[in-house]
């Protein structure tokens, strides 16, 4: 072979990669749920730690609850970022996502996003299910945000009211594997995302009964953690950050990630 | 915690993935090449094995060229298939690529499809950056099939003639470095894939001199094959198959999957 | 008139058109149908011949077939173009098309592609009806392929299974009418395509009892052939072919044509 | 064969086709231009015959006088109708397309829609040549109208002014030529659309010193004329037309047809 | 501040609009209605006129009756225009708009248009709901042609026959007022388009019984055409028309537009 | 005239609008011009008021920024929404505006929206100029959120550095209407947009400079708020609000709002 061969120095494959999932909720008992479905599929050397936010909601179910979200998620990444590698926003929706991407020196992705992906990886269209119709505006959002409405096939949501978000996803188990198989059967998707954080773990239980693949957003977004570290895609950063932006009455690490950062296109 | 609790029985976190390059092209130092990149970024029990055509060209630059490999991928992946729990479609522009999600029972990937979505989760727009005029085309079509026109910010390309697919990745370093710098200035790049079989490996060696990420897809398209993995989202196969289309003058394997196959949207 | 003057020469007016059905279905009931009715609405001087493809399945109506129909129809091209002046794809999804576009130095036209832009030139939204759902994939993607989404009024096809592709027509005359006026009266649409090679001939037997245009895709496609013909506009090939691709293993013809094709764009 | 067999009766293939160029400039001269050009292509029993407006300007070139056109040419169409079988609206631009195609009974094709379909029977994509800057908004819109946004290469316009509409496709010869080379060589064009009813016949004139296809749209309008003829599409009409709609001060033509009409979709 | 201090001369604030209503249908009571609603929103110095047409239909409800009102509105506005600030195309629909805008120097605005922009500031996604089945392609056209396709939710159409268009607000209120709210349950709009000049004044009238904003295209145009003419964003004209174009048989004040348009973009 | 007679009561023409504007930047300096451009076009009635954030930067230049301004415009919002009877967030880029649209018992309307709707009344396609490249691409999402990009012909930035805030509409002032007359003859831009809250009050000093419209952000707002409340289409209430959304740490209104909102679509 005349070309370049590869070295170890050349392709950095790393292990040990420590992803932190950042809750913008304020219910602990989500961000335990998720942690738990993370390190399921996450591979040995893996490292998953969750935080979820002091204030905001129990669980954020609109665009207002999505916008304040999105200040949360850079303040608790501004504090917490230099201790992970890669940062999962745990939120389906994926609030503050693309300005988090611009703000921090470390990869940053959604858990709508991996969980898109992942669905464009398993066929022509997917469908988006899950519990509650308030959630179908801020979820249509988050497609058409990421670019991916020429492969979406539908989004169906649980009509009847839920009794509490923890219990959501035993409660409506029956209705949102309906919900799944008539996407297949109605919409023509060939892939399912079970979409919104308290269904985290519901995925897997119920493949068996679906014919397509149903994706868990949570273990999509750690796999996608771990690809992107491994690839060692990390952001790079400029070598002239702009350096002089003022702020008043931010966090200390969020004034200092403004002021550093490289205000990229 | 009211929810169901995952259990290690639910969440089929998975090790030790074979991963199948299956190379449509005839050159084995190419396979080789991608073969030996894979396993630079794979994690410990991953298995990586690569595949070319016997019959075909020796690199695929063009639609009719494209257009052949898309059989010779069904069937290279007919005979190949059982041996592997998931398959790379190693030629950058995925020829084949929904046909074989459509006809094999397990997880299929393709090398532009990995870098393209890995791009997507490092910024606003990628560009494409590659070693020949001819190849733009085929990479545009490429970009529509996968439905993320609006993620592209451009494809350049070098347009001086080169003298050998292996040593393109060597002799073309500096021009194609060149037009990455140039795509982040003047395209608003937020991504580089540098695509083409013959230049894996480069990315990692020209990130130092890059402002933004430079993305390989044979390293996206090996870190995909194993999240698939790990997320256990092998493709579930329906019940009933029709089992009844004949064929005639197919390989086996193939007349077989095409008996059996599901026929599905 | 001050201008140029059009003579003869400039405007060169042809007939006696030779078109080639290339078919890469196996089943020569369907080539000898099509031939039948491309010769009912071909102009007197125009000569229509049919070939089908020696492997492959009796109809093609998935992704997969559709893929292998590609490369079929690229080696039954290279070895048969020089015997016409014009070919058609002759399965409707036009497997192959853009590929045999920028390989042969003749026009190529697909039997989708000829009914979808008559249908355009009929009204503002086209629908497409067919015999069997698991067409409607590869069909989507074709109207995908050609970019025409926006005039896509509704894709409508037969659910019940039917016993023979030479027999469907016949069989499901019925349900394809009733499709056909479902689309009218629900989807809006001005125009039907009635798709699918099997369907060779029943459009105009069904117009008496249609209020929009029923369109034959076989018709639709000779008299395109006829009309590029008379046009004058075959291919022009470039002065300086690269001439240097290597094969192996393909056909002969086939290999010539590669050797020396433009590698367009 | 045990499906439908297809019978003289059922599929009437047509000659003799009388085919009506409208041109809603004021200028004979280019009225007979394009019949020539109309002529030269057509097939040995279709006949061909023009008429220009008696009222508006000696050429199209804005958005205003296309909206007047619109006007025009329903009105010459609601006078000449009945005396052909296929109707072309000879200005590129196509002013008043969907709206004739909606009041006529027979079928109605646009300058600009036959030659931008034929173009995307030729290759991926094209470009629209013209002689003056004015006309890039209009082409534009037409192009959108038509939904092929996807399948525009460019448009590229002469910035130099004329001197006469008659003798513009002489004088800027040398100018157009090189327009379409740049748009082969710069755009990626496949094909080349000569726009413009001015530049009637001058396509195949220059097709020697251009290296892609170039489509004259008369020829291209004329021969889609013959193709849908020969296929019977003529426009079905409804059993029950509204039947009551009133006017007042239109020609006694068109109040008839407007009465008439179905108000279809 | 250090900036440049915004004067009284800078910063044009205007009121005294005149509002010329030009309604291309020959219904005199259309207009009277839609005068009566436009003053009931215009400010206290505005002053609102309307005019019909001579020639014509008594309302517009196809494409072909659109297109001669294109021809119409410009007749009007070219005869009228001198004695107004801002115009009004006012059938839903916008016949001629663009043309309207290329050709007047002074701001025209379209009643679908203002309607359809509107309902933007009030939510994501809009309906229409209008009072024939007739309307509907039309009214899509209308939605594409500015470009919100991605904004509209759907169109509902009342399908019963009406009486007269002078009446049919009264006789189809209720089935007006159930396609609202089908709209809002069913389609997700956030906001309701009462499209048709006949319909003007009925959606103050149904708001309180439907729980998203009801907007009237009439109110919608006034109150945009007093909102341009505040921003004193009369339409600037070239220092040098190109002044020459001939014409025949068109109205004196048409003509001299023509004349003297800058035949712009 | 048969139909509905619209009366006062049913058409609520309003005056004496209370517009309030929320600058989530924290530089008073641009509040106050901003304040002073608005009362500039404000008609005699109206009541403009603004207010800055107390934290935040000096002037919202990123994605991050317009990130934490979004939540910064709910909480002002929250505090001051009922003594205003329209809100405009006075931000280029319009963070946090279907959040508060959602949110909100009052209309409130973007900037950049306003700015956008605007340009589309002057004609077919608008540009948009500002001070800084590093607003392109907040700039470029911002176009997309509202689904305009069909009518954006250019984005052009200056590319200089500027000294402060504050004085960058006079120090860049010839650069700026460079590039406005630079995206009128290259990108063919119709109208431009003088984007970027320091930039108010520029538009209409530059106006006799530049061939097309000037568009001025602030006082388009101000006239879309006026438009908005003259028209009466305050946002509806449900009669039921879900009322049971707990939240932790927020302010007592905005917690307010949430626990009351509708949670619409």
């Amino acid at each position: 072979m005349n070309g370049p061969a590869p070295t170890d120095e050349d392709l950095p494959a790393r292990t040990g990669c420590r992803v932190l999932l950042v809750n913008p909720n304020t219910t602990a008992a989500i961000t335990e749920r998720m942690v738990a479905v993370a390190r399921g599929v996450a591979a040995p050397g893996t490292d998953v730690r969750g935080i979820e936010a002091e204030r905001g909601v129990p669980y954020i179910a609109s665009r207002p609850e999505a916008a304040l979200a999105g200040a949360t998620v850079l303040e608790l990444l501004a504090a917490e970022h230099t201790n992970c590698d890669v940062a999962v926003i745990a939120a389906f929706g994926d609030p503050g996502l693309f300005a988090a991407r611009e703000l921090l020196p470390i990869p940053v992705i959604g858990l709508a996003e991996a969980a898109l992906l992942t669905a464009c990886m398993l066929g022509r269209r997917f469908a988006i299910v899950s519990f509650a119709t308030v959630l179908g505006g801020w979820y249509r959002d988050c497609v058409a945000l990421h670019g991916l409405e020429s492969r979406l096939a539908s989004v169906r949501l649980v009509t009847e009211p839920f009794a509490s978000v923890e219990a959501v996803a035993r409660d409506k188990r029956d209705a949102l594997l309906a919900l799944a198989r008539d996407a297949v059967e109605h919409d023509g998707a060939d892939a399912i995302v079970m979409a919104g954080a308290p269904l985290a773990g519901l995925a897997p239980m119920l493949q068996g009964e679906c014919p397509v693949p149903l994706i868990d957003p949570v273990a999509a977004a750690l796999t996608q953690a771990e690809a992107i570290w491994a690839q060692g895609l990390a952001r790079p950063r400029p070598a002239a950050p702009n350096g002089d932006k003022a702020s008043t009455g931010l966090s200390a690490p969020l004034a200092a990630l403004l002021r550093s950062a490289p205000h990229s296109r």
